[in-house]
């Protein structure tokens, strides 16, 4: 693929950037720790996180109204703490355990290999993550970002079109001067649709040991790399 | 004023933040050396500024539809190249110049004031710049945003009540939280409107030697400083 006439690169965040579930599953535990309570908190993570895809489509479909990540993790987690007899938490307790999606930790070749691809492009995240999210996360995480683009100024979850192009418009580019770069099949091909180019990330352990999806990389993506690093390689 | 309810400060950025004038008379007069063009440089980049209220007038009554800065200073060039009789550029070149305005330098005091208070709050642009422009310039100068807001994403321009409340609900708060700093009294006045905090910051050569505007701070704002290391020492 010619690279020359690429321009900035957006990238998903929850499972490419960042380790979702090492952190949620941290702060789980020390909860449980803190609170004496007895819950799977492998089973809570992944419950959080399955929730966030049917949640998207309530909004998608109109069933609720345009709703943010931080709104929708909150009901989902309002629903888990049932569902997993959570007891005893203050409202203020709650909504420091729904902000863990602000604490979440980069994978280790983040932060480098953005600051190489940095000097050449520029970097935004897309995410389906709302702007104070992301704004927190990278703050806390040191993510140095140009500006911070999410699929809430479109009003529209990825792999909403609206989203992409709301991008491009915002960056004063057109599609095919960006590559989208995920670790998701579904999202980059969402993205070529509109005329972005697309790199795939491999992070087979976003989901556990046990991962089933997204393993390897559509043959319609652009690029393929192991991690920023080789992104970064690759990029140069 | 009790400052600790306050989580992030949104900064005027034209004249609070960056010097326009001088880079502009600076790029303006390269290119009429290189060109040989006879121009009144000073008087050329007042014209170009004192179009922009104009023309986001013509925005806000419905006359223009959306329309972004970096396209309307490219409008208002285009008719500044006839009334000061510049001919021979390309579309490139016409476009480069229009860029200037993603080539603006900060005040001396900026860089160092914002690192402060970055340490202590969400620090963002809130312009009525377009977001390419405003990341593009943030790259070049070294600004370290934690994030990028513009009046662009209420399609609305400052100082429209939207902009302020656009700006409060991407970041998650209440007005009441935020802190707005420019060093027009126009703007604070609209962000107190809303429930914004204002802080006045003295740029009294911001339209050159004989500026007239903006001298002193209103009596409604809630904070005055000299500068940025001096709003950085009050809100420590």
């Amino acid at each position: 693929m010619d690279i020359s006439s690429v321009k900035a690169l957006t990238f998903d965040v929850f499972g490419t950037v960042v380790d979702w579930r090492s952190a949620v599953l941290r702060e789980g535990r020390a909860l449980g720790k803190q609170k004496g309570l007895s819950v799977d908190w492998v089973e809570f993570a992944d419950a959080w996180r399955a929730g966030y895809e049917p949640f998207m489509q309530r909004v998608r479909t109109g069933e609720l109204p345009w709703t943010n990540i931080d709104a929708l993790h909150r009901m989902i987690l309002d629903e888990l703490l049932v569902r997993f007899q959570i007891a005893g938490l203050s409202e203020a307790e709650k909504e420091h355990l729904n902000r863990v999606w602000r604490r979440l930790d980069p994978w280790p070749d983040v932060r480098e290999g953005l600051a190489r691809l940095r000097r050449r492009f520029l970097v935004a995240p897309l995410s389906n993550g709302n702007i104070a999210l992301l704004t927190h996360m990278a703050k806390r995480a040191d993510l140095r970002w140009d500006c911070i683009l999410s699929s809430e100024l479109a009003r529209r979850y990825k792999p909403d079109a609206e989203v992409y192009l709301t991008a491009a418009r915002l960056l004063g580019l057109r599609p095919q001067q960006i590559m989208m770069v995920a670790a998701h099949n579904a999202d980059l091909l969402a993205a070529k649709a509109v005329g972005f180019r697309a790199a795939f990330v491999y992070r087979t352990r976003e989901y556990g040991p046990s991962q089933t999806t997204d393993l390897a990389p559509d043959p319609a993506v652009d690029i393929v790399a192991r991690d920023f690093a080789e992104l970064a390689d690759i990029m140069a």
